[in-house]
């Protein structure tokens, strides 16, 4: 059984009453509440001992799902770093949301991963772009979202390895929603919606796609590739 | 239970006693031996009526493994249409080794598919490229094969969407070897090795990747997409 | 000084008096006009013998731009194969708009090209989703048109080796709008715009793009690739 | 004319004789012989203060050539900081053989950029796997080098944008040696061959490679993308 930490900044919750009432568990518990039928989970967040990624919780982690936005700054380097080696080591990790200003999904891009924004209660569609994909599984056309915060290109992040979903605001923008990276032995997905204040989490078809996602990116178990300096394995002729 | 057709040409197995000493069998006998114990297999070949690729047995499909050589222009081009419209409809297609000259896969890919050859017992490394992909779970940092036939670049195909891994050749080539590419709801995946005089087949790290290889490309369960005319899904002004 | 022959199916012009009002010297004519300043350019429509493309045209040609509609059917095979054969060889092409579902570009991608579509005077946005690309040299951050036709996902095309444009649609749709590809030594760019009721031919903008592109599909002046049974280049040693 | 800065650590020429016997002008020097003929060209070297990279210098800068290998640890993160803004808002990038291990390239990169390498005097060949790209212009089937250090995979890169050059070691390993990146509104090109203690930057077609990269990796001119909040453009209905 895939084992899934959900990590979550958890401070709209802490702060607003508004998001407090879409998300009266938190974000975390929300994600958790739907994953936890299929898979193995536990939730971290911000203002734990070592934000709740010790190396003993991630030792016990296939899949790290990220959630934050007014603190990505309060994430200490040195817990960017450890997650960053254990991706780069297999781990899968699903960026959602506002995460793309995340410390994690920065290093991990090479990028300012910038985009425009807007809160306007509009309509979002994602439109399904590669119906071959595993993590489009069990979707229609298309994910209508009645209300989101809109997220618009140019997105400043290294073309993605799979485009899977290409979202349609009200407002006139576009946006890449779901993007997969290949990151040494780990797998990325980025995936636009779930802004704090609207009930995006419980919209099914979104449900469905983070589950789709955590399978998609569970590690492989291949032997890490030796590095460094290496014997030849044919014979090199004297020159 | 994923459903999986071998379709091997079956030509070579009648013609030479060298290859039928070593796939006494024939190829997709040899496949299936190993492909059975995880998936419900049966083999189809290009003698048969439709060349064993009816309807009712695509009807049955879910990945369909493709083995040729002598033969290519035997396959009538009414069934090569008739399996290109399943592999965009979701079917997934594993093309081995000199299969990369069949018609199907030239179809897919639009391009010619030609490449430099060398049959000359010589021996092939192929080194995992990308370590995350499902596909090279269970491999090593390579396979390595006392003696294969010679592929080599230029492959002229289009850029694979993930290269998984790359043939290095004793005679100095090298060699896009573990190509995917999506092809409408369809999943490709070109996988070198295979050629009809050595006993590839029961290498075991081949063995796993054909087998990792099928579960890859499982066919999604999305609906078709709709195409052609279409209503406005908002209202559009006059102007 | 590139060689540039922009083919036109040519047969909405001769049927109707709107689209003749449009492009009085035929959506060919419209091309030629603006391309004339930078490279040297030739016509050819459907009509003409060989539909306009013979050997000695094509000997002379660097960048071929294609726009057809209603008679796609109507192009002859060997015409295709003959054009197929050049792009793998180096030419470059330039599909536009309605020429997703030529024969020419269906067989180079391998896929349908089929997608949704609707004549309903709305407004297009296309986003620069590349910054870095010399495609969208000179482009904004999106060019809008006020009226064109609609052209909507899943659009069933490979994942392209480079997206550059994505498109809004007032109805609610998005489009993968400018991509490019790798067949053989040759460059293929779709660009979505240019139905042949609307002056979008006109549009300083488009103009723009379709300059660049023919700028990026210059052949390079590689020797064609030795394909075939080739010697090795190293010492191989008996097994 | 495009502003080449061609950067070097310059140590190695500093501390081995036999190194300054190869480049007696150092690595930059001999890289600027031959870009000087197409390009306006200037040098920087680590010891120079802010490494030589200035502010006004890279004001002046189209695209920067980047060698380094033993003093990677000293380049400051300040002026690493600085060089990646410029990347990401259109500096082409060039960064050669052990450049690989640089502060730039990783973080850019994302990933440890480690491989496997060993110095044994033996033989590389770089097949052209994309014969349509402008950076393999002028190039036949493959470039030889009679000896170079050996660099194999597994490469821990993201998937390159593009794949161009890949190399054959004559001690068994394979490498990806030619790579494009797109970064922001920049383009980024690796290529592996340059061992400070080989002749290799006086071979012709190492040379025209670089000199073609040049030309690719020239910025564009589009506006930087806006980011940020954002006023819609189309009018949002209330619900």
């Amino acid at each position: 059984m895939i084992n899934v930490t959900i990590w979550n900044e958890n401070r709209h919750e802490q702060k607003s009453a508004v998001v407090r009432e879409v998300y009266p568990e938190g974000i975390h518990g929300s994600i958790k509440s739907f994953l936890k039928e299929d898979f193995q989970v536990r939730t971290a967040t911000l203002d734990e001992q070592e934000h709740g990624l010790t190396n003993e919780v991630l030792d016990q982690t296939d899949v790290l799902v990220w959630w934050g936005h007014i603190a990505h700054h309060e994430v200490e380097n040195e817990i960017v770093e450890r997650v960053k080696n254990r991706v780069l080591n297999g781990m899968g990790l699903i960026v959602l949301h506002s995460g793309h200003f995340s410390k994690i999904f920065k290093t991990l891009m090479g990028t300012t991963c910038d985009l425009k924004w807007r809160e306007a209660d509009e309509k979002e569609r994602l439109w399904v772009i590669d119906p071959s994909h595993p993590i489009a599984e069990g979707i229609g056309e298309f994910i209508e979202l009645e209300k989101e915060e809109m997220y618009g290109e140019h997105f400043d992040i290294p073309a993605p390895d799979q485009l899977i979903f290409m979202s349609w605001f009200e407002g006139g923008e576009v946006f890449r929603s779901g993007c997969t990276y290949q990151r040494g032995k780990g797998k990325v997905f980025y995936f636009r919606p779930g802004h704090e204040t609207y009930p995006t989490y419980y919209h099914k078809d979104i449900q469905q796609v983070i589950r789709n996602a955590v399978r998609w990116a569970e590690p492989t178990k291949l032997p890490k590739p030796i590095y460094g300096n290496a014997k030849p394995l044919e014979e090199i002729k004297p020159k």
